[in-house]
This record gives C-alpha cells, sequence and structure tokens, in this order.
C-alpha cells in the first residue's frame, strides 16, 4: 500500500487514457455513506485497498497512484488517484460507516465501481448521490438516490 | 511531492488530533469548482501542493499523506489525507477549470480551506455546494452557493 501502480515521473497523457483527443471536463462524482457495514471489514486494510483497486478495475478506471492510512485503534482512509480523478473511502468501523466518492471526469463507470463496493462491504442501509460537475455555465446538477 | 508527512506505520489516533472522546462521522464536503484561472497556475505542481498544504494547513486539519501527478501534456492532480478525511484537486489548465473538494469530518474549517484556495488561483467564476453527510438517519444535505 502507499505505493504508486506507476511511478509519478513517467509520461502520462490523460487524453490517450480515454482514447478522447480533447480533454473533458463534465465529471460525475458520485457521494455514498454505507451503513451498517462490519466492523472487521472496516478495519481491514488490505481487504479495503485490494477493492478499491477492484472497484477501479471493474469501472475501467486507470490507477496512477494510491495513498491509505491506518488509524489506532481503529478506521482507515484509502485514496486512489486515477487518471480519470479519484476514489476515496473513509471507515468508522465502530459506527459501521463508510464514507465513498467515487469521483469521474470525462466518462468512467462510476455506478459499477460503487455497486462492487456494496457487493464487498454489504452495507444494510445507504445514502447516496450524484453531482455532475465540470460545466462552466451550468451549475451542479444533483440526482439523490 | 508523494511523501507522507508521517509515515504510515506510525501509530495515530483519531481523536487525539481532534480533540475529542468520540469519534465522529458527521462530515462537511465541500465541492468547487473553479472556472478562469490562469494556465500557468494550474499546470505548476509545486504551487498547487503548497498551496493544498497551506489550505490545510490554515483550516487546521491534519495531513498524514499526500499523492499527486503531473499529466503530459498539461493538468494535475493532488491529493491530501487527512486526519479529518481529504482534499483533492483536479486541474484542466487549457480550460482554466480546477475541480475542488474539501472533505472533513469531527470538525474542520472547510470554508477557510476553499477561501485560501481562491486567494491563489483567483478563479473568475465558481461552482460551489457544501454536502452534510455522515448521519444514520439522515439524507445528505445540500447547501448550494
Amino acid at each position: 500500500m502507499g505505493q504508486s501502480v506507476l511511478p509519478d515521473q513517467k509520461i502520462y497523457f490523460r487524453e490517450g487514457l480515454r482514447g478522447m483527443s480533447t480533454f473533458d471536463t463534465v465529471g460525475a462524482h458520485v457521494l455514498a455513506d454505507f451503513w451498517g457495514c462490519q466492523f472487521e471489514k472496516l478495519d481491514d486494510a488490505e481487504l479495503l485497498m485490494n477493492s478499491l483497486r477492484q472497484a477501479a478495475s471493474n469501472a475501467r478506471m486507470t490507477i496512477l497512484g494510491e495513498k491509505s492510512f491506518k488509524f489506532t485503534p481503529q478506521g482507515f482512509t484509502g485514496l486512489l488517484l486515477l487518471s480519470e480523478s479519484h476514489i476515496s473511502i473513509h471507515t468508522y468501523p465502530e459506527r459501521g460507516y463508510a464514507a465513498i466518492d467515487v469521483y469521474t471526469c470525462g466518462g468512467g463507470m462510476t455506478q459499477k465501481a460503487i455497486d462492487f463496493l456494496k457487493e464487498v462491504l454489504q452495507p444494510t442501509h445507504i445514502h447516496e448521490m450524484q453531482v455532475r460537475r465540470g460545466q462552466p455555465d451550468v451549475s451542479f446538477k444533483v440526482y439523490a438516490s
């Protein structure tokens, strides 16, 4: 954990990753609060980071780096730096709570990433919303679920 | 860049950082889109990371790690892993656009961090909203500005 999949100094082209000739600023940002998750899962750094990586992979996102931190006595934060933007998780095992963000610019299958994390963490209830952002002349649009 | 301020393996107590005896899941998550920023600023990795760090410091947040990536030919992503949650920036210099998130659980002066980044990046217009999250029985509350 805490290692880049690709070194920071490597030259990386956004458009090449996305198969596009122009950069697209329009983004889908999903905020999801998972409640009722098992303590053990929310305190398992390896499970959580592997799950973030798998969620990104399933959603066809490209991981360019990651950072994580295990709190004492419990709790975890994991961040994935993506070509498409980022995924984050902050867990509070003692509350059965995980705060998750999946943010993609220029496409990306955000819902697929969220769905995979639901499968792994098995929340009993969820608060979730999607924010459409990245358009200069259009305010944020919020889609609650 | 890309280095932890504190090593991941160091034992770190959330409550000690926050001066609280219980963990607070209630979070303020600010999403801010800055438009009309200078290309040079949005493509300056050092300026951007220093600004994120200063924004966190001004808002009395504790940085536990960071990760960044400079895209070619332009563009930058920076992530700060905080005791309080995270700060992120994704820039598109060719569009004058920066997508910023400041997310704090258990307190933290989110607006102070955003205000500092406004001072540095001098956007001509902004879309911004705050989402109140982290309450099991309360849906997300959105405050647009």
